[in-house]
């Protein structure tokens, strides 16, 4: 069975053939390169790649989704950490896009990535026999990054900060959609381009929202329990900010119990897939340190 | 014939459509609605379903791309008003974005037209029977609005402030890429949906890029003579910000000539489709205030 790292790697060499042949000017691309190249995990994209294997899909065919996906969270990434937004000069351990390129440059290198991922999938859509799939795979990604998806819960989270008490629907939205968006719609587009929109769409769904709550739930319980080393965050960040967190809403061990919910229900909602969906049910598990 | 105000009291009425039936935050709406209704000529939008029409296309299946070409419009405007960028205060006498809403929002405001505009599209892709004929349009206008489109024209304009004098080179690119493009791919999306994608294809696209050229160079040249009513600007801006500007590569007389030469070539341009090209050869005419 492929891992995750397996996938990363793949994930890793297909964006820097996506970043090399190109005609972007030389300091808009150092500027998008150097956060779309800087690491990570890899992980939904990852995942976008092991659902499209796991589903007999063309992974050939899904790479282009796979790039544009870590396209759309490095330009995330890039305006959330801008003054106005976050205002953070860090991420993973190195200097943020807009202290070094300036944060004019910033901003265009976050809407290049976003137009970036875009035309990489049109242009394996203008490639492909069956472009009907690749709309509704399209259009599953744009719906998860979009004002209904992704910038909706930026948006939400960004007006609450400094509402650190109650908030328990603030921050489920939250989670639904600056997070588990991310991680929803890149497994739904998978499915879309394999064809399968039956139980598998419907089970798909199921666990990567139940992954994405765990892992944001994980994250906010590490802010504040150290052990960064799994999940690689600086540690209290965003208790100091004010923002709703997890364990600012529920307390620490509540957002254990939910840790632990949600766990279990992406292990439910893997299931019907049997052995050949052991790859997510290990890394559900990996995510939090279970035993396997 | 119809006229551009025709054309565009349609786009703003398609417009107002595409933003009441959502499920939007409603700060996110609140702030994407801003900009997006605020006004504005809806010159971009109103040659595409201009085109279109000229083509015997469906109008209908087109309004999408129509309102999608002013949100990528919006978004570009309000990522352009924020400091780090052009730190603009006023636009069209109204508070820019970042003024009303916080730069936080105002990025967000952006991302979301951004995206919003690809789901647009997407959802008339979905619903149509030539497929194929979406994507080819769709890939026209990602790759306009794009890292090698409109996002590289503002990077070089930004990264070359403070270079008053010399940079014809630098002064063409941006003019192309910041200015021009969004008047290319928008017309060559109308073929693609059209289908014309021959001699069609080819005319319109010149035309578009002697538009914008000559759209940029007058808009330039208004900023340093006056008469702000015809295409709608703030006098003296960009001359005090030490931006390229026509006028600071060329000098008034030269710049006045080229606008000229572009007029010329985008009439030229338009000559094929005879009678049935009135409204592209009315509407050049128009904007720089020539006879008929």
């Amino acid at each position: 069975m492929k891992t995750l790292s397996d996938y990363a790697g793949f994930v890793e060499a297909s964006l820097e053939m996506a970043m090399t042949d190109n005609d972007i000017p030389e300091l808009l691309s150092r500027a998008m390169r150097y956060s779309l190249l800087s690491g990570g995990k890899r992980l939904r994209s990852s995942m976008l790649l092991a659902a499209v294997e796991m589903m007999d899909g063309d992974v050939r065919e899904a790479v282009p989704y796979a790039c544009a996906v870590e396209m759309i969270h490095a330009y995330s990434l890039i305006h959330d950490d801008l003054p106005g937004m976050d205002d953070d000069v860090l991420r993973r351990g190195k200097p943020t896009n807009h202290v070094v390129f300036g944060v004019g440059q910033a901003i265009l290198a976050g809407d290049g990535l976003l137009s970036e991922a875009f035309e990489h999938m049109l242009a394996a859509a203008l490639k492909s026999d069956s472009p009907s799939k690749h709309i509704r795979a399209m259009a599953e990604i744009a719906r998860g990054a979009g004002a209904r998806g992704m910038v909706a819960g930026q948006c939400v989270d960004l007006s609450c900060e400094d509402k650190r008490y109650g908030g328990r629907d603030e921050l489920e939205y939250i989670q639904e959609n600056k997070t588990a968006c991310m991680f929803i719609y890149p497994l739904r587009a998978a499915c879309r381009l394999c064809g399968r929109e039956g139980w598998e769409l419907e089970a798909l769904t199921d666990y990567a929202r139940a992954f994405g709550h765990m892992f944001q739930t994980a994250d906010d319980l590490l802010d504040v329990e150290g052990d960064p080393a799994l999940l690689g965050k600086s540690v209290g960040k965003d208790e100091a900010s004010g923002k709703l967190t997890a364990v600012s809403v529920y307390g620490v061990e509540l957002a254990r119990d939910y840790v632990g919910q949600y766990l279990d229900a992406g292990l439910e909602a893997i299931k019907p897939f049997g052995e050949r969906g052991r790859f997510f049910s290990v890394l559900i598990k990996d995510m939090v340190g279970r035993d396997k």
